[in-house]
């Protein structure tokens, strides 16, 4: 009886082990991802000072209003974003417009605002100090080294916080840049 | 000049290429620590009745309690767990004391308990039908598997809700258990 | 009266009372969203009975549709769904199409389903032994107690996990549902 | 029999009706809570330098140990911390003892750090311009407002972010601080 069973028992082993994978998904934020997302961001800072260079401000403005709307999850409730280069009382840009102000200007709501995006910036590299990803977020930090044409090199020291929107995309959700302090 | 230059540029982008790593710190939930878990489940459950048949209740319930504070999320506010065989008014365990007397009885304030993981215990194995990793948290739904020293077979539907405490250690917070319908 | 009214006012200003509000985002889930969703989920088995007594299976598949689509995040994934009455090997429902043969049947592709919420539920009621919300996810577990018109109670043991998408509604992401044991 | 039957029905309805109440597990993130944590960063920043002005450096430093062992998340993995006034190459503190350094100086490892808890804060205020609560964790950022004894005032802008521990506190795991931006 024993000698019977088992060949039944060897072969359930058998379809055991040929079991259908089971389904996965995962949304977790893969560090690749993270790096992709913060690569994405310089190149894109870099393409709306060369639309700029060649198709003016509308074409910067187009380029940059893509970005935003692509790459900030100002759709997901809002953004907390401190820009390098802004002042009182417009310090904080918690709205894709006041995002868009910063990155291009001619915004007339934000007065101060010249548009960071179009100075020129040739070469865009970031330098994380830290990635921490909690897995349904990941949040870095550390140097972003950019140039300008002429070769001036700016370093700011800038904080980005990532979510997955439904779709899976990356977003960043919180974007605090600050310039280097220069020593008392 | 530019040629005295030059190898400075170099040396500094060659200290720019081997600069450190950053520090990652990553809580993401891998599937192979999901994997793990649950295996760790299973060999628990035998390893209970295991204690039960050399040592007695008093070898079991030691075990079972090592297993619980060391699997399970009790220390973390509760774990919403519907045991496979609990009955009305003590179906669901949602205290280590319910979990406890679930698996290997003794307790009086759980009269109907008889302990699930004396019943002799010889295999189990987990078959995922899915995965669902969210970063911070990991749900699994499929069949585990379970066969008794005489070689009866028993098969249940499993949820299992899983996080990572402060330590890094999965967690237990979500456990339902059910019987196969039989169909009607 | 406004000269008088004046320093009040920059008393105010000065201690920053009258600071505007902070822009404020909380996506956290409330238990209120929670118990709302559960009521939603049993309002709609009933509603999809009574479609069918008026209407038929399409008036029926026409509804169980809409309450997929708009409760379940079948888009955010895959739901692990494990519904009271399947049996193997079709226990589990993780795609959309298996959710909608399991409430209305009438799937060749799932031809054991003969539509769970065609069985002319007149009452459902909630009751939780457990409300665990994590901020971004909330898991309930619990009895839900069912009537069909005939009057013929059945009660059921339920585990949801729901999750707020994008646009800041709950959806169902995970499903367990079982017919109470018997006991032995 | 139905008629003996029914004044049981009806009383298990009644029971139903007056059921406990669930068990609510809720590790949200509260507004109020993360006001609170905002004000004791403020509270201890003044202790610090209140502590320092009677006790010297060693009392600063026990408090301040104190004050990173207990609202810090540097048990949690790392902190993702660039405080306000570090420069290269120690701009950024991801451990304790950087943080340490930074608040009360005396670390030959920190060699340029002088201490910016010693600097005789007598006034802190926190303004958020936005706070962003997932649920399992919540953003902020806003000015803090800080005042010297002599009266001199100081403004930066400053990202936090928090989360909960395993045993319910909020613990700073991002923060970004920055001088105000004074204009090109």
């Amino acid at each position: 009886m024993i000698a019977r069973t088992l060949p039944l028992v060897l072969l359930l082993c058998a379809a055991g082990a040929t079991q259908a994978q089971p389904l996965v998904v995962n949304q977790a934020i893969a560090e690749a991802e993270v790096e992709a997302a913060q690569r994405a961001w310089c190149d894109a800072l870099v393409g709306i000072s060369t639309a700029y260079a060649s198709g003016g401000q509308p074409a910067a403005r187009a380029l940059a209003e893509q970005v935003i709307d692509g790459a900030y999850g100002y759709g997901l409730g809002a953004v907390l974003f401190k820009p390098t280069l802004t002042v009182n009382p417009q310090t904080f840009r918690t709205t894709r417009a006041g995002a868009l102000a910063y990155f291009v200007g001619g915004d007339p709501a934000f007065p101060k605002d010249s548009g960071f995006a179009l100075k020129g910036w040739a070469q865009c590299r970031v330098a994380n100090e830290a990635v921490f990803i909690t897995g349904d977020s990941a949040t870095t930090m550390g140097k972003v080294h950019l140039t300008q044409r002429g070769g001036q090199p700016t370093t700011v020291d800038k904080t980005w916080k990532f979510v997955k929107d439904d779709a899976g995309r990356l977003r960043i959700v919180v974007h605090h840049s600050s310039l280097e302090f220069a020593g008392s």
